[in-house]
């Protein structure tokens, strides 16, 4: 998984704009939004997925990158003073007080771009038509139908009560949609069966509901040191939460139920899933 | 140009998401900042550049929404407090306004990701090859080496005095990088030879120029009711301009001359040009 987490780590550092070339302030936040840190989950799931189907790596780096680029931005933006107005995020300062609210907005603006441009300028599939939908699919997953779409619904839901499916229905958009897609790119770089992508699809929803029921467990038990972001956010400002939905007890016990749950979803893929494996039991145990 | 323009509107109509559809908020505010109104330049130069190489229209649908897509997320965030801080576009409230600044983020967001969504997921060149270029053609104008790139230009500008080449290095990211790739784009559709898309370059450049020099020229000159958006904005704000620069009249002569280059890049396409040539007039000739 470390080595997983480098290679990304280089690739992301090739593909992201040299400081020396203007505007270069904006160069440089972009590359202090992305760099040095993250556990880079959304990555590492394309990689284990193209493994499971026998995928060439070298494509998986484009569809990795262009995945995380889009997660950087949602969190570039997600931090900003009109949204979670956040001050700290893996334990550095967010973009906007380390640089300005400007240059935040379009350091996001301009990592979206940048998503789009590193999938769609290389090969990363057999089928250039294939290609093109796996574009359209990142694009999805990311607009209001997706991932900016499960935020304006968290935007809506502050102050509110929801039950365990709305909250299911929130998440699967803001966190869900993006998981799943970086899963299903992983595969689509090789030549997976209807059978294996059917089964991934399935794996890649239990693991990123887990993630998040994960995430507001830690957010309601960790330290903000630990964490590397402010901790006790959700209750702050007052948010449904798995939590404070269901308490903390039970909430731990949905989380092993998605893992099982994901675990018996990659039958299909035998022990070429071993990596998903790993992946969703660190993503149910983590403590960050 | 009115009937093209007609067009443009029932097909970014159609391409929007359904304001039925969950979130709808967001939806409906989606709508609000793209439908009813603006000049839709860059939708109709892809139009007369695709005409211009005999390009299916039925395909230049695609990337001309995709280019006023891009153009409408990138209003939306410019208009926000942390930017520009305007309350009126188009005659009316700047979505911000009418909704709020965590909505207008979110739109501009969604609309980004929808613009990459719409020309991914159809047909739009007979290469599949060529198509997903096309696609990263308009992601790297897009981005930070393109039209959000000339924006932090822009924003560091302000106070300071730039001479014409500062200028038009600033304008050919911010407005000229956008308006370039609707022209190439436009063209794309169809099968160019290389003489053709190096004409229709020169042509998108020179326009591009023009149109921001009258851009300057109208936020001088012009009263806020003709505009549709608060004039006098630049002297205010005290941003460099072509007519801070240059005085208004040396500006109006130099936008001549820009129109005059541009009408000389198009004899490559002959009479299949007579749409470019009208838009360029119009662009340098109009009152808002």
């Amino acid at each position: 998984m470390q080595a997983r987490q480098d290679r990304i780590e280089q690739v992301l550092a090739s593909m992201l704009p040299d400081p020396a070339i203007a505007p270069t302030r904006l160069h440089e936040a972009m590359r202090y939004a992305v760099l040095g840190g993250g556990k880079r989950v959304r990555p590492l799931l394309a990689y284990a997925a193209g493994e499971a189907v026998g995928a060439d790596p070298a494509r998986v780096d484009r569809v990795a990158a262009a995945v995380e680029l889009i997660h950087a931005y949602s969190l570039v933006h997600d931090d900003l003073p009109c949204m979670d107005d956040d001050v700290l995020r893996r334990g550095r300062p967010t973009v906007h007080v380390r640089y300005d609210e400007a240059t935040a907005m379009l350091v996001g603006d301009s990592l979206q771009s940048l998503a789009f441009e590193v999938i769609a300028e290389g090969t990363i599939a057999d089928d250039p038509r294939v290609e093109r939908k796996m574009v359209a699919m990142l694009a999805r997953a990311s607009g209001s139908r997706g991932m900016a779409g499960g935020q304006a619904v968290d935007l809506d839901s502050q102050g509110k009560i929801l039950s365990v499916p709305e909250l299911e229905f929130m998440h699967g958009h803001k966190t869900g949609a993006l998981i799943l897609v970086a899963v299903l790119l992983g595969a689509r770089c090789g030549n997976p069966s209807d059978a294996e992508i059917a089964g991934l699809g399935r794996y890649a929803k239990f693991v990123g509901l887990a993630f998040q029921v994960v995430d507001d467990i830690l957010d309601a038990t960790a330290s903000t040191e630990t964490l590397g972001k402010t901790a006790g956010k959700d209750a702050d400002a007052d948010k449904p939460t798995f939590v404070s939905a269901m308490g903390i007890s039970r909430a731990k016990g949905f989380a092993d139920e998605l893992l099982a749950d994901a675990l018996a979803s990659l039958d299909i893929v035998a022990e070429r899933g071993e990596r998903l494996r790993e992946i969703a039991r660190y993503v149910v145990a983590r403590d960050r």
